[in-house]
């Protein structure tokens, strides 16, 4: 009845008076986890319309109903900016999603580079990460966690209406850094990442050569993957994004 | 013989054709796991006199030795800049420790806040895990984990000489950012990130009050204490510190 501590993302409809469904999963999680019952207050979000107050109308072990009372935030979307990554060690790729959902990345685009050991990731499981995240954060908004695609085949097919920031780690001995980020006439954006190792001398200077793809350099330090993914999207989102 | 791929903190004197003894764990690293033996060739870094190259000249179950033969890096310090944070759960508390010694940071100091679950840390436990990090980062520099203290405590006792940035969560919403970060006469800075939860009222108005502390927001989206850290030392890196 009073605060509503638990927030949920829910695949539905939301609005005044909306019933929702819960499945066995959620279920579980209301009833059995967190000991909510019928008359007991929820937080929801679909990532489209919002946070929405709900009540506990009907609580069994396969399932259940919510009922929505009242919006108490509204949807509020981040920038157009889509984090790409080479997945590293699981835990670290874990990692990534959660911070990228955390800092306002719109997508987050998993990436095969040439020294990338993975050759598979489990979207769905990086999904359920970025939905978690969300539902901590206090977001709105769930990033789509894209499959794996070749860094060769993303370029190739790269919208030509979207700028890219890549962290070249061959930037940080000594040469100069370029303008942080170059002005643009353009509010699409992505940042690349790439993984443990750097990426090869083929793929640099093919990066270095787009003309949407801008280098950037994150201070003398090498940063793990991980680290170098929030510092890179810290960046933008002061410069250019929604911290402002 | 060929290219160098471990790099070892040693606590030890090092120099040209220094001789470097090797603790039980030491060698059981170097020869056990990595497998290398004499001749082979290692880079060592004691924190304060930069990266050494250092071959094996002794190789046995439990100890060694090492002699530097030239220097591969001059030694690089990071600005004069602590971070204070709220120790969380385990495997993010070291992560803090990691992330702030890839970022530069030059100590971390826990603090114990009126919503900080911990009531005591393993200091030893996480100087290793900034070691470590420092091994991997290909930093020369090793910042100095403290004991758990008491954030008022620490506010009390304050270096009046050096500027603090707190993260406040309470400014994540409508609240207008002031400055980002305040120009100073200092080189001298702290950051100070809260727990999850946020600081307490008390804490709070305490904190606005003092002089030489300084809030700063971290955009509109709630951010983990881990992700907090990363960012906030990625803002204050690329406008005072070593990043430009």
């Amino acid at each position: 009845m009073a605060d509503a501590k638990v927030r949920l993302y829910v695949d539905h409809d939301l609005g005044e008076g909306q019933s929702v469904p819960l499945a066995r999963d959620q279920a579980h999680y209301l009833f059995g986890v967190m000991r909510l019952g019928v008359g007991d207050s929820v937080k929801l979000f679909n990532g489209r319309v919002g946070e929405w107050l709900a009540r506990v109308v009907e609580a069994g072990k396969r399932g259940g109903a919510l009922e929505c009372t009242a919006q108490s935030r509204p949807q509020m979307n981040p920038p157009d900016l889509w984090l790409l990554f080479a997945p590293i060690k699981k835990a670290r790729t874990d990692f990534i999603v959660e911070k990228a959902t955390e800092m306002g990345a719109s997508r987050i685009s998993p990436v095969q580079t040439q020294f990338t050991n993975a050759e598979r990731i489990r979207r769905d499981r990086l999904q359920a990460h970025a939905v978690e995240a969300a539902e901590q954060c206090g977001g709105t908004f769930v990033p789509a966690v894209d499959d794996l695609q070749k860094l060769d085949t993303v370029l190739s097919t790269w919208p030509h209406d979207r700028q890219l920031m890549f962290c070249d780690e061959a930037l940080a001995d000594g040469t100069p850094a370029p303008g942080l980020i170059p002005a643009g006439n353009t509010n699409k954006w992505a940042i690349l990442i790439g993984p443990e190792g750097g990426f090869c001398e083929a793929e640099r200077t093919r990066l270095h050569k787009l003309p949407f793809a801008h280098p950037i350099r994150l201070g003398p330090r090498i940063l793990r993957a991980d680290t170098a993914a929030v510092a890179a999207l810290t960046l933008w989102q002061h410069t250019l994004g929604d911290w402002t």
